[in-house]
């Protein structure tokens, strides 16, 4: 993880905090290798084990107050002040609160950005029992606002690390049209994609039992089944879900292949590829700053059922970054489920999947997925798009 | 990640409500792959994206409220009934709920023990809104407790991986008697380290940057500070903190070297190992189920300032498993700090490091670490402990 990151991340919560009229955000942690909030790798980089409090300005000021052996692995520099402890951070935690003495004090909790909402019950209740008898739990408000900021806007350097992903992934794509025979099972491809990500010394973007997703035929259900016995078929396709994190980033990039020759593609096949194509296309040239998600999702799942086809059961898209999902705003319907995530508004600088899919009656499932940045008056590819089925001979 | 463990280890949640007498246990969680519940891996071993409810009952029911492309992903058998849906959970877990009518329902918040505190402020707030106007929030309890004994008491294939992953990493000590020579940077020696945990298809037991903690000579700080550049010496110890994480589960051990022949071993540093060794000694022929942890530190903390040494500045140990510091009760001192966790009581089946250190006055610190198993009248070694420096000529 990169410390100069961080540092540049951190001066960004600054600047959104006068932004957002905000005093200062607490990140606010403790054994962080079993459960880390989301934002820690944004502005540390590294895991501590005792409780820490990571305070943020409006000013400009970035404070550490940490046990001493955590305190010990700070990367230099990235921290104005490091106030170590060795038995107890209450003390040094009010006193700097003391002196900081914020009107708001932005904590990591929120009901519907899930990147926003880090805080533990019991860390909450710890730092109100710390704060017993001052004003401050009065002043506790969420980091949502902010957290969807920091995480949304990718400086260029984020941007750098997620073409790289983007890139190591296309790679392991063009290794697997060499690979690729009739007859192997889904299991013995995933076994070589894991081989290529050890060899080039990357990880899955996710859980490593389905990632990749590497789907046979029309029998297999799409979404979070890994990779089964079912074997490659001429005349069928074969469908990928997958991405690599490089130097802490993610892509994830869907993938489809046909066995056969190019004529030999199944008229509904092509159809149904046209249709995704188009529906990428529809909404690549729709995403732009200032579309709320659902916007965006309307118009690609606009254009599947226009064609005749059943709407997916998903949202058109999500951001990606440190996590294959990364947190806040998403291009998606305004279910339940999404809570309040697709009336989020698209910012320059966000990166998000585009990955709506279209079923036929006897080849199964037909999806793709692209990564896109936004620009100021639109955005760009960062994968290079499938135009057409790749065809194994 | 195994489904047998899996079923078995949510098989004792619910022995352990019966024990506890609690009729429900609900591990609710989302976006899993940006912060994960330290519990979901215990009972289900896959990432989840969508609100997913997971229930236990006293009665040995096991219910997963799931949206359905994650439901599709839920290895075979781990639940008697899995509901899936698409658009929304706050219905069908509703309709569960009132099925099972529980009179406590246990989520995953504590103050005090981090590893059962696996529940977001946001999160909390949504199963508030979703359960609004029903009686079920006020049967909200702690799962503390339940936590603290289902991660706590290891069963035999638990213990077995761990037994795994100490043994490979005593592998790789072996590995170092052969690589190590005087000269070499920290930095070189981690790099080797490094690339055999790479050979061996195992990862770091904790954050990378510092595990392996390579500490040559007298002039580095253990700590939580990566390797540097500083290099071995003729006449100067060399430390490890170090564990491999093999199967799911962690090793953690420390050990040290010394460049030169046992005849010229210093006198002080000489007796500073058979302190450390000694209380080690000591800590383990008392530890057994009874002893609270802050007993145990005592011992060990006795034995090192009776021989006239300055107190180690944390605590004795803490249990291992799927993490390398596994929630929980600790050997530790009662400091702010520890908050109740040095107050808990040691039972069969936990699996404790031992970890006390000495300071020289001219060699920097000697430490060692032990894993070790509670048995029914006892503790068993899991690694080979460490009874002498390691002499390299």
């Amino acid at each position: 993880m990169s410390q100069g990151l961080a540092a540049l991340k951190s001066q960004q919560a600054c600047e959104i905090l006068k932004e957002l009229d905000v005093d200062c955000w607490l990140v606010w942690v403790r054994e962080t290798m079993q459960m880390r909030d989301p934002s820690l790798e944004l502005v540390l980089g590294t895991d501590v084990i005792a409780q820490t409090a990571l305070l943020f300005t409006r000013e400009g000021e970035r404070i550490a107050v940490a046990q001493e052996h955590d305190a010990a692995g700070f990367p230099s520099g990235l921290f104005d002040r490091t106030i170590p402890y060795r038995t107890g951070i209450a003390e040094p935690l009010r006193r700097e609160l003391s002196r900081l003495d914020p009107a708001q004090i932005a904590l990591n909790y929120s009901v519907d950005n899930d990147a926003a909402d880090g805080l533990s019950v019991g860390m909450l209740e710890l730092l109100r029992q710390i704060l017993d008898r001052t004003g401050y739990p009065n002043r506790f408000v969420s980091a949502g606002p902010l957290v969807e900021r920091l995480r949304g806007r990718k400086l260029p350097e984020e941007v750098d690390r997620i073409r790289t992903a983007v890139s190591i992934t296309e790679r392991i794509f063009a290794d697997l049209r060499v690979f690729l025979r009739v007859g192997q099972t889904e299991q013995e491809i995933a076994e070589y994609v894991r081989a290529r990500m050890h060899e080039l010394n990357v990880s899955p973007s996710w859980d490593p039992s389905y990632c990749p997703a590497v789907d046979a035929g029309p029998d297999k259900e799409f979404g979070h089944a890994g990779p089964t016995g079912l074997r490659t078929r001429a005349g069928q396709l074969l469908h990928f879900d997958f991405g690599v994190k490089a130097d802490g980033f993610c892509a994830d990039l869907q993938r489809m292949f046909f066995f056969g020759r190019r004529s030999e593609i199944p008229a509904e096949v092509q159809r149904a590829f046209d249709t995704v194509r188009g529906a990428i296309d529809a909404a690549s040239a729709f995403l732009r700053p200032g579309r709320t998600g659902h916007e965006v999702d309307a118009v690609a799942r606009a254009h599947i059922t226009a064609a005749g086809y059943e709407e997916y059961a998903h949202g058109l898209g999500h951001q990606i970054g440190r996590f294959a999902h990364d947190g806040g705003m998403r291009l998606a319907p305004t279910w339940e489920l999404f809570g309040r995530r697709p009336f989020g508004v698209v910012e320059q600088g966000n990166v998000f999947t585009i990955e709506p899919n279209a079923g036929t009656s006897s080849y199964g499932r037909v999806s793709l997925e692209e990564d896109v940045l936004v620009t100021p008056d639109g955005c760009r590819f960062l994968s290079t798009p499938q135009r057409e089925l790749i065809c194994l001979e």
